[in-house]
């Protein structure tokens, strides 16, 4: 088992505001996909989609302020079954989030990409709480254009 | 045994400049850090140097336009004897840029931090091929402002 780890720092007063991004519909949208849809709460899906692909994330853990659990049940076949979390701690006038996507079965071609797109979309997350502006899929995004133009898995 | 993994897709129409970038000094010093000096040949020892802090990497491998080795011989103690290496792809107009960072004994916080901080770097690569100006330290850039004021090792 491999993990892709992640840690980014959030000028924001409170875990409060990075938390309501990582859950609800309207802030997930404004920093993954803009084609996001399904339930945020335990128990429910959420759909992220990007042109053909995409993923189902069934959401497992909410701790307000302090940690987000998802498990992917549909999209490439490397991410079914794998968990996506993210835990805040704040430091002084920082949120930090620290993110994790964890039990991938290999170390293959396609997690280094997404260690990459990971990173790119926390710092989009980051631009969203910052600047009230986030990047957003599913307009392939020139910081990793070479990536999606030729290896972005269709679901 | 834990590893950071990254890929970048760079338009370049030959691997050759991607290598350039990761072997001599004046590349490297247009994307990591401003702060680069020693010796970039098989059985050198590159600095790299940010601040107070920094790495030393001695050159285990070349192999130009194909691949490139190093290891870390000095710098913060969870990277000591971690290895870092970057492999290069062709693909029509693309060059991929297979990094990894392996060696790591555990995933630690600080490898949270590290995992994004390459990704930010690796951007920088790209963006020094594809426009001519990369984004080296030691400026805290913007994007890792909050990992950096906060976390960022002295060594």
């Amino acid at each position: 088992m491999v993990d892709i780890l992640h840690k980014v720092g959030i000028k924001s007063s409170s875990p409060n505001d990075v938390y309501q991004a990582l859950t609800a519909l309207d802030g997930l949208s404004a920093w993954w996909t803009t084609t996001t849809r399904g339930e945020g709460k335990v128990g429910g899906v959420l759909q992220f989609r990007f042109g053909a692909g995409g993923f189902d994330m069934k959401v497992l853990e909410l701790q307000p302020g302090k940690r987000v659990l998802w498990q992917v049940i549909d999209g490439p076949q490397e991410w079914i079954g794998t968990k996506v979390s993210f835990e805040f701690k704040q430091g002084g006038e920082w949120t930090f989030v620290y993110f994790k996507h964890q039990g991938w079965k290999e170390p293959v071609e396609f997690m280094h990409h997404c260690g990459t797109k990971w990173a790119v979309f926390l710092l989009s997350v980051k631009s969203l709480l910052e600047t009230g502006k986030g990047l957003p899929g599913p307009t392939i995004s020139s910081s990793t254009a070479g990536n999606d133009a030729v290896s972005f898995p269709a679901r």
